[in-house]
């Protein structure tokens, strides 16, 4: 991985996917990326044992697809190939019955793929590429903006040192140190709030089939999720047969779950036949011995710091993860990025000797005070809908109101709307999306533009789907009245024709 | 100053106000205190000429006055004796008219006083105290609060140590490292926010009286505003006859002011008497050279981590300074943490040799909780409505519906309550207040609630003034209604009139 010497230096901070693709999309555009991580490389076998327990699966959807396919087309193949697609929720009610509701009436779906799966495919395509090169178990320290530098240290020889940089991409998740150096020089607004539940990840090993042959306990292309009000379980597909199942429920609630007979008694009681799938002996060991980690949701703005530092994905919005669209927004974020880049022509190549290396890059500033703008109200939005779902899945999915008003919604979305993919493709066709800007007419179910449409900003959709739940709200009251009138017309009918027979 | 050896330790981190009134009121308790403040001590003269245009004038008023009270009644009536009583606000119309609008039916001021004077009292005290120990130059760097340890740093002789707590109050001002050093233990909610306005503070100097004294340029008894709708400049007086002006404007327009005409060109459009005061030349220099300093908001929760440390003041909760709260917020945080230990008893004795000396001190843990509990809603409250203040005092004091509404509030007010105090007492009856919790009944304006009444929480004065406010809109209608209907009436009246007289 040779780097020329003539081109601009990007070192990217984070090799989650995030980082990884930013890496890509600087590469594929001429610059030298440096990309460092705090921790081993994920791809040793050592590291591979010791992440075992670690994330939530992901479930990527259309957003994060459109964004790999922009910028590595080869990593979207891979990536469709090793997922597991998920049509729709699988409501596991309390009174042990299935409901099945599908995500799309197109039948479109969302991906389950584990983390490490689809961040190991990144990495290779970063390694192989040209220009870029890797460092792990380099833990930055701290930053000198204003003389483009970074503090890191190798945490194998225990050695510290500075780097240089034109251009830095803080992609270091939820607890970003590039986020944190930035809140020392830039006026920077920035919310951070634990929401009172806190997950633990336990595992659903696969069955044995006929033939001893490992098969899935549940169905596998649906999401499951047994929501239970103030807290839920879900569960999605792995390859190799066994499920990731997650609990999410309040502090206080966990804290009753402290030895294995509250154990048991609990599971069995809310969740029988997740109980019987995982097999008690190990529903004990995962719930007595997992961490329990917290749900934070950040906002920051602005992202950027004059024409040299940007952060992306979780370091800039770390989002819960109840809309499934944590990753697939970071993901986005560099995408449009990338777009941003291409639409300024920022060119990497450093410029005529004798023009000073640091002077502010007035194309690249661009690119990030319109990144900064463009996005804020996106990524604002898509944070508070990850909130809201929150209540939709472990709460109202169960009730009629909601069944009777996704009902409509998806009629209307019928009579309005054309269909846009073939039933049987689960790729869709996603080359070539644009950035999002317009609002199409047709009507259309907020689900279906947040994970589907990648062609429509979150802050669109999020605004199109109050103005759409207004009607609904006016459709109901326009029948209430309805049937009001109707009633009392039938009643006026009724009392005369009675007071003339009685004549 | 010794301390004894059987007592527990507190560290207070910083030496403004608000840390020197904590540490009087553990003092008092029986508590060893060790105070660390980074910065030099302010009572030698090198800190006085260094720290001539640092801060807002404070304009202290009845919640301040009643923490001093409760914690060190010498410090309050040495305040008083050096504070300006301010009756109202002197607007200062485009029109270059004066309105004087009194804060108080009955007469009751707010006091303006230079920050330096107030904390230099208050450092006298601590100084003098039992128990306490004071380390200037003293630098916090990082906390271990599950050891009880704080590293330092002394920054005269460069050395770092470890100091030991069992208690330790983070008073350390908007950028505190203890509410930082919090956030890596805690799952702290925080926001931070700036607004796009900032401030540049101008001194007017003493006016010459008719035999070569003294004399203010403005009267002394008022805080002067101009309002400018997005801007404003105003004046606080001080006990050698000057004022201390500050300017609060969006940074865009003080992009503007980069040159002596610029200055005398816009300053004279907008505050033609100010610069008359001021002086052309004194102006533009204070303009051009003095900081520009950025306004922020900070909201955290919890307040406390375990039984051991708690964060008061801005550190805490800054607000913008457009209610004239800050101050007087972080003084009653004292009091109310100091009502809490007497409520709870703790005893700051180390209890029998044995017990272990890093037990859990459950009374304490007990007070750190409801102090946060408690508190959580009235620091919400006080720092909205300082937000909301601002467009109030920038803008709405200049319109006639404002004036209106005031009109009608104040006779409500009348209406309702009897007077509190003597109009020819300055010093309000505040030595008892009790921790605030019940609400009145009678009729009472936002601003006398939150300035002169600490017996009512921020919460409850929030809350009640929106009733009120909703009440107030009522009668509005109502009026309009009545208007309406009389008119229609009357034009009835002319035209049954009319029509007869006509046959």
């Amino acid at each position: 991985m040779p780097q020329s010497p003539s081109r601009k230096r990007a070192a990217i901070v984070g090799a989650g996917p995030v980082g990884c693709l930013a890496a890509l999309a600087l590469s594929k555009r001429g610059w030298n990326v440096d990309l460092y991580e705090g921790r081993p490389d994920l791809r040793l076998p050592s590291s591979k044992a010791a992440s075992g327990q670690r994330s939530i699966n992901l479930a990527i959807s259309h957003r994060g697809i459109a964004a790999l396919e922009a910028i590595d087309p080869a990593v979207a193949d891979q990536f469709l190939q090793s997922a597991i697609p998920m049509r729709g929720r699988m409501i596991h009610t309390e009174a042990g019955e299935l409901d099945s509701q599908l995500y799309d009436r197109d039948g479109q779906c969302i991906n389950s793929i584990g983390r490490a799966v689809l961040n190991e495919g990144l990495l290779e395509e970063a390694a192989a590429s040209e220009n870029v090169r890797l460092f792990f178990n380099h833990k930055v320290l701290s930053a000198d903006f204003d003389n483009r530098k970074l503090m890191v240290k190798d945490t194998v020889s225990n050695k510290e040192f500075q780097v240089d940089f034109d251009f830095c991409i803080g992609a270091d998740g939820s607890y970003s140190i590039i986020q944190r150096q930035m809140m020392r020089v830039v006026r920077m607004d920035y919310q951070q709030e634990y929401i009172t539940h806190e997950y633990v990840e336990l595992k659903m090993p696969a069955g044995r089939g006929v033939n001893g042959e490992p098969v899935f306990l549940l169905d596998p292309n649906h999401l499951h999720i047994w929501p239970r009000h103030s807290f839920m379980l879900i569960a999605l597909p792995n390859r190799d047969k066994t499920f990731t199942c997650t609990l999410f429920a309040p502090s206080a609630e966990l804290d009753r779950l402290k030895t294995p007979d509250s154990v048991l008694t609990w599971f069995k009681f809310h969740f029988p036949d997740a109980v019987q799938a995982i097999g008690e002996k190990l529903l004990v060991e995962d719930v007595l011995t997992n961490p329990r980690s917290p749900l934070i949701c950040t906002k920051s703005k602005p992202y950027h710091y004059k024409d040299r530092v940007i952060i992306l994905g979780d370091a800039a919005h770390s989002m819960v993860p109840f809309y499934g669209q944590g990753l697939n927004c970071g993901l986005e974020d560099v995408r449009i990025l990338s777009t941003l880049l291409d639409s300024e022509g920022v060119d990497p190549s450093i410029q005529e000797a004798g023009a000073s290396e640091h002077a502010v890059d007035r194309r690249l500033l661009r690119v990030l005070e319109r990144y900064t703008e463009g996005r804020y109200q996106d990524l604002l939005s898509i944070c508070d809908l990850a909130m809201d779902n929150f209540v939709e899945m472990r709460h109202s999915v169960t009730t009629l109101s909601y069944i009777f008003k996704k009902t409509v919604d998806t009629i209307l979305y019928s009579l309005t709307s054309r269909k846009m993919v073939e039933l049987s493709s689960l790729r869709p066709t996603l080359s070539r999306v644009p950035y999002p800007s317009g609002e199409p007419r047709a009507w259309l179910p907020l689900y279906t533009m947040i994970t589907f449409r990648p062609d429509i900003s979150y802050a669109t959709a999020k605004r199109k789907a109050e103005r759409q739940a207004r009607i609904l709200e006016g459709l109901g009251w326009a029948g209430t009245t309805l049937v009001g009138v109707v009633g009392l017309w039938a009643t006026l009918l009724v009392r005369k024709t009675l007071t003339e027979r009685l004549r």
